[in-house]
């Protein structure tokens, strides 16, 4: 099914590759960025159809929002789309890392960060969270990226639409319970950075083990 | 090296398994439990020369000792051994699984039962934490387990050799980081068993994946 959807902060590297992946499987994509103009450069760098347009406007034209912005920018960035998403489903792909003690598990106040941008969006929204695993380098080739996708939310049937975006752009996507549960993949981040500096990784990723049955 | 190994609460199912994969890797190792009688059964009962004495006694004994015992047992556990283990390695595994909610991530006002545990003993224990993730029943079994073992502590030295025994014992052991890292794969548990129950999985585990250089 072709939906609009929007990346905001897609000028980034992990909204860029997000976009690029979901433009290549059919999706309607436009890039949100802080300015239209830089929106629009990275949607033509990108090709495939992309377009650019301001954040705020971007989250109005989708009928599904990414957010992709670093820890620090989560709170102004839901200002500036809160008031275009209610009713759509959100996928936020914030991770708490605080710098410079990235590689250090630093979970903020609310438990994390997709249960703070639930406290900021309000529950109008359709809140899932994922992709807080994947190294955005390799998101960014066209290859296949060792990493599962670990996506959470309270409605199941919005997690169950996410992932299936995640297959349609090549990775496997898992539900991992109530939103509560996203912990767990924030603080994973974390961890895998210094297993990236410890072990000289290049992305370290992760996969869950077992043979799956896939839910009814 | 041969070294003698307690497991507190080693009449459980994670802490039998390590301690019948510690003793067949050639380590002596003493199964503590709350009483000696009980320790004594299951030692005799899983063979490989173990033995078994009370919690204390057992830690007494010991140059390494794992705690293998439930969230609510931790307190009472650690106050039952916390005079004899000064200076010595002790490997936490618990988890903070809070039933009747055990598929849902909650994280303990320490910010980890590991954080929780060196509170409670104090700075003058070498405490790392580890084992988390890994199914008890299946480290039970004479298979090869498809789970990363992720070691957290602020003591290198003391993560190291938790990792050479890790390895002895047949699983591949990584360097997690600093204790505080250990709420990433605490919390992991509790999506693990999210998704041994979406999923049908018997025994779901995880693997960091790309391609690692050992650390100098």
């Amino acid at each position: 099914m072709t939906q609009t959807i929007a990346v905001i902060g897609g000028t980034g590297k992990l909204g860029s590759a997000l976009a690029w992946r979901l433009a290549r499987a059919g999706q309607r994509v436009i890039i949100g960025s802080r300015t239209a103009e830089s929106a629009a450069a990275k949607a033509a760098a990108l090709g495939h159809g992309l377009t650019g347009m301001t954040n705020a406007d971007a989250a109005a034209a989708a009928d599904v929002v990414f957010v992709t912005v670093p820890f620090a920018a989560q709170e102004a960035t839901l200002g500036e789309i809160g008031a275009h998403v209610s009713g759509k489903i959100v996928v936020e792909t914030t991770v708490p890392l605080m710098p410079p003690k990235v590689t250090r598990v630093q979970l903020p106040a609310e438990g994390s960060a997709a249960a703070r941008a639930q406290g900021l969006l309000g529950e109008g929204v359709r809140l899932v969270s994922a992709f807080h695993n994947v190294a955005a380098h390799k998101l960014a080739e066209d290859i296949t990226v060792e990493c599962d996708i670990l996506v959470f939310g309270d409605d199941k049937d919005a997690r169950t639409e996410v992932i299936a975006l995640v297959e349609a752009i090549g990775l496997r996507g898992l539900h991992g319970g109530a939103l509560v549960n996203s912990a767990a993949a924030e603080a994973m981040t974390s961890l895998l950075i210094f297993i990236n500096k410890t072990y000289q990784v290049d992305g370290a990723g992760i996969r869950i083990t077992g043979a799956m049955t896939p839910p009814a």
